[in-house]
């Protein structure tokens, strides 16, 4: 039995056409990973459930209508949301699985508002299959956002020897450089230290902030944002209090964080972060939501529809987020 | 004693204010690495050598004077290259230093034209010591391919786990994106796939070749070049008879690479392919200049002028760069 002070982490399924309900069944059925919290699922009933992972969740304590829940949760409990899933189509994305998708998120974001738990962490989506629903939000971190009304937000990576927050996410290379600027860098810079303070326990994390060019432009001769945009942000992050280092040459401020010269890489694009953190932490890689007055976790893989179903999907990332959720609450404020 | 069929290797020894003198010395003095080939080492003096390298080069079985030396090798031999180091600055650039950098490199190629050496592995050189020496050459590969009247090269990484090989270079990453051209991709999977078959012994090299954007662009959503430019450089290259993979989202390839699904990995840009070859492999990488009619590989760091002739400098690099070269005169044609 978990114990009463132990974290209370929503766990969101994703899309049920996807892997998300066989990752968290698979996660949920490992007594160690059981015993970090008491958990509540937010999906379909279970029988529903049980055929989508393609097993029993025989861990269940409780079931619950999300309507009539109150809150209280007893080991591992279903929270059932409302949405229809007759006629599901399997192996693609469809308006039923996006609908329900985002019904599971949003069920878990109000429990949070309530203070029901103190975490969420989300199963795969599709953003094909939220679009054909009819919902705007390009991901979990957009519909986040705007639920709980939260002002900058950023995408942060941790895994193995590596935590990483980047300053442009899912847009093309050329256009995440024209957008570079100081304020979008002290942004990131400021919720990434903020959150390794309060939920790593880090007092006054250093921070090593990548240049863009190759060798970080050597002083000019290859790019100006390091000495126009990147250097000015670092300056305006001390400024602040921050204790961030760089311009770093991008090729070797992973190696350097690896061997603990800081406590958080800031990266500047999608790949500068995501290939260090999926190259040397594939699989233990989750990705944290900052900006968000809840501890916010996810799987760091997709639906992959193709094998949703058939036993194969592996929960090791879902058993990651789930342990990084419930260590972040242990040390959060 | 080396083998009579031991490849023949020389070893520039880089700019003489730097730490190419000392890492050359640490591996040669090492038995295992001196029984890997016949070595010519280009540079001054014996005594002039200790005295840069903090060290003595007990293991010289003969010394020449370049203009004298008529090929022969016996072991470890020592070919002088006339250079004034009279004065030599130390802690950094210097016109002297430029000039003796430029001057051992173009010895050591004048030998491996004759058909004296099987391979060159250079020594770290500093751009900024070569211009002021009144050279308009930005690297060794620049001045290699240009000495030997060579077409198109590439500069490929071998390391750990991992061959790179890189489309753009040294040039600002918004210029980099500027310059892709399917005649430029096409090149580099040709350069590098014609190096993996003669001198890694892969009669078919896999290609995997990166896109650009994150996600590879998700289906043109995050930017078009892999729509545009890759994708038709990959099925140019495979109409030409290479076997190409992509484009493959990057922060994947690098992983899939580790689990033996590419012999070779193009890289897009710079840090693309240096990032996870550095973070991974930091020691052990080695740069190889492709499409020269001598094997050129190189020391993956540069002249580190303050700490040379501290006794401080770390031989592995030079130690690996000498086993790949001498690895690759072995298995090649």
């Amino acid at each position: 039995m978990p114990e009463p002070s132990h974290p209370r982490i929503g766990i969101t399924l994703g899309d049920p056409a996807g892997i998300g309900p066989e990752v968290a069944l698979k996660a949920l059925a490992d007594d160690e990973v059981r015993g970090l919290a008491h958990v509540a699922v937010f999906g379909p009933p279970a029988a529903r459930w049980a055929e989508l992972a393609g097993g029993r969740p025989a861990f269940l304590a409780d079931s619950h209508q999300a309507h009539a829940w109150d809150g209280r949760l007893n080991g591992v409990d279903l929270v059932q949301v409302e949405a229809d899933l007759d006629g599901l189509p399997r192996g693609g994305p469809s308006r039923a699985s996006g609908e329900a998708s985002v019904r599971y998120v949003l069920a878990a974001a109000l429990a949070a508002k309530r203070g029901w738990i103190d975490a969420i962490v989300t199963g795969p989506i599709s953003k094909e299959a939220v679009a054909m629903a009819g919902y705007a939000w390009p991901g979990h971190t957009e519909l986040l956002a705007e639920t709980f009304g939260a002002g900058d937000v950023a995408m942060m990576f941790a895994g193995g020897p590596f935590r990483v927050v980047l300053v442009t996410i899912h847009v093309a290379l050329a256009e995440a450089i024209r957008s570079l600027t100081v304020g979008r860098i002290v942004t990131a810079c400021r919720l990434g230290s903020d959150a390794v303070r309060r939920w790593f326990a880090i007092a006054v994390p250093r921070l090593g902030v990548c240049g863009l060019n190759p060798h970080a432009g050597e002083a000019g001769r290859f790019g100006h944002e390091e000495r126009e945009i990147i250097g000015p942000a670092i300056e305006a992050a001390t400024a602040a209090g921050l204790c961030a280092f760089g311009p770093l040459p991008p090729d070797t401020a992973f190696r350097q964080a690896m061997q603990g010269k800081f406590d958080l890489v800031v990266a500047m694009y999608h790949d500068q972060g995501l290939i260090p953190i999926k190259t040397v932490a594939f699989e233990e890689s989750v990705n944290v939501t900052l900006g968000l007055p809840v501890v916010r976790t996810s799987v760091d893989h997709g639906t992959a529809y193709d094998i949703a179903g058939r036993g194969l999907a592996d929960p090791t990332s879902m058993k990651a987020a789930m342990r990084l959720a419930a260590e972040m609450v242990r040390r959060g404020p």
